[in-house]
């Protein structure tokens, strides 16, 4: 009898984690408020598709006005007295950076969809959480984001993303360490890499691959987990000669 | 004979950083290009000290216009046709947010003036580098931003700062990677926790020491060494019970 807020649900993960959790039983999933800047026609047929169990919640993550007016949306979709259970951040974006980070200019614009998104959502619906019956936050990660794995993931020309990502897994570890005493959990975790508009259709994975890997690991939590980095597990991926291992358990920092 | 560019050097680590070149025997180091916002007292006094080994460079770190009109500066300073050979990035500062990252507000500029001044100055200072002798960059990091070592710096209440020197130790990593091919150095170093007006008077050490910690890690560096993130070593610090060791070798991500 969970209830969830996804951000980025017009497309690529964000829509598929809002289907997978949809086609859960109700007495499990009991609403998805679903997040986005547009309401896309594959949003629309979800809300057909399961009325009463999802409702879009127009919301640009990178405007402070826009996730304050979300809040109150969610809210009110949710029932004035009812909490939120679960919040996933998935917004972002992956500049392609081919020149490499010496040219990069995008630093910033990649910091405030990809980080400042995080903060600014997580503080705003924490009153909400608190409310909430699970106080579980998972913030969408990249193994991108791994320094310690960094030389082996040179070849993948996003650098302002990889930085972004890394300063994702700290926000997470604060955010953690400060709610630890309230029994939160707060985890960051990589999707894998993912057959959507952002991954390419190089990517590794079909996006219901990751998006199912990515609940599997909200099932498994615990609030001693909190502050970890978390990758997919994907039976039978063959990892021979990959730089993706998709081996479940904690990534490297 | 090496020339050095400083940022941040009006005061703190920066100002003493640039005292312990000039100090240094002018064969070894030629030149400090002393580049902040204002030109102090003391850096005022130090420009009488030492004629013609210092110049102040007027730079506004989070502007790129200050940052490219600097390289001019900087050029005209070593002479047309000299390279510089080392860069320190070290302007920063350090927001005390007592009340924790769940009521932070400031991570957008703390990460613009930690982590995209590092980006400005090093792509704007990139060509005189390369025309330099040594190829070597210096990031000033910290261990606040080590996600391994978070929940032991939990008590610090400097979250957006850590989150920001989290992001530095990327983008130092990906500076390294890019540029291994041209024998560039580029690492990431943590000064100590200093008694400066950002460190407060309640820190491990005198700035002095943290400067001379700073200078030992850019003399012992070599090419091998690039994207690694240092702990200057102090000998002879009791560390017990302690959360900086001072041990000098490299920090964890």
């Amino acid at each position: 009898m969970s209830s969830y807020l996804i951000t980025g649900t017009s497309r690529g993960l964000g829509l598929t984690l809002t289907t997978c959790l949809l086609e859960q039983p109700k007495d499990q999933v009991r609403f998805v408020a679903a997040a986005a800047r547009t309401k896309t026609s594959a949003l629309e047929a979800l809300i057909h598709q399961y009325p009463g169990r999802i409702a879009f919640i127009p919301l640009e993550v990178t405007r402070e006005q826009s996730v304050h007016a979300a809040v109150g949306k969610v809210q009110e979709a949710l029932g004035a007295s009812a909490g939120l259970d679960v919040l996933i951040n998935n917004a972002g974006i992956m500049p392609f950076v081919p020149e490499g980070i010496i040219q990069a200019t995008n630093l910033m614009s990649t910091f405030e969809v990809n980080v400042n998104s995080v903060q600014l959502c997580s503080a705003a619906f924490l009153p909400l959480l608190r409310k909430g019956s699970k106080q579980l936050v998972l913030n969408i990660g990249s193994i991108l984001g791994s320094i310690t794995l960094a030389p082996s993931m040179a070849p993948y020309p996003t650098s302002t993303y990889k930085v972004s990502k890394a300063a994702v897994n700290m926000l997470t570890v604060q955010w953690a360490l400060d709610l630890a005493k309230e029994d939160f959990t707060i985890i960051s975790a990589h999707p894998g890499w993912l057959r959507t508009d952002l991954g390419t259709d190089q990517a590794d994975l079909a996006v219901e691959t990751g998006a199912k890997g990515v609940l599997e690991i909200l099932d498994k939590v615990t609030r001693a987990d909190t502050g970890k980095f978390f990758d997919i597990h994907v039976p039978g991926w063959d990892s021979e000669g990959k730089l993706n291992k998709y081996e479940g358990g904690e990534l490297p920092w």
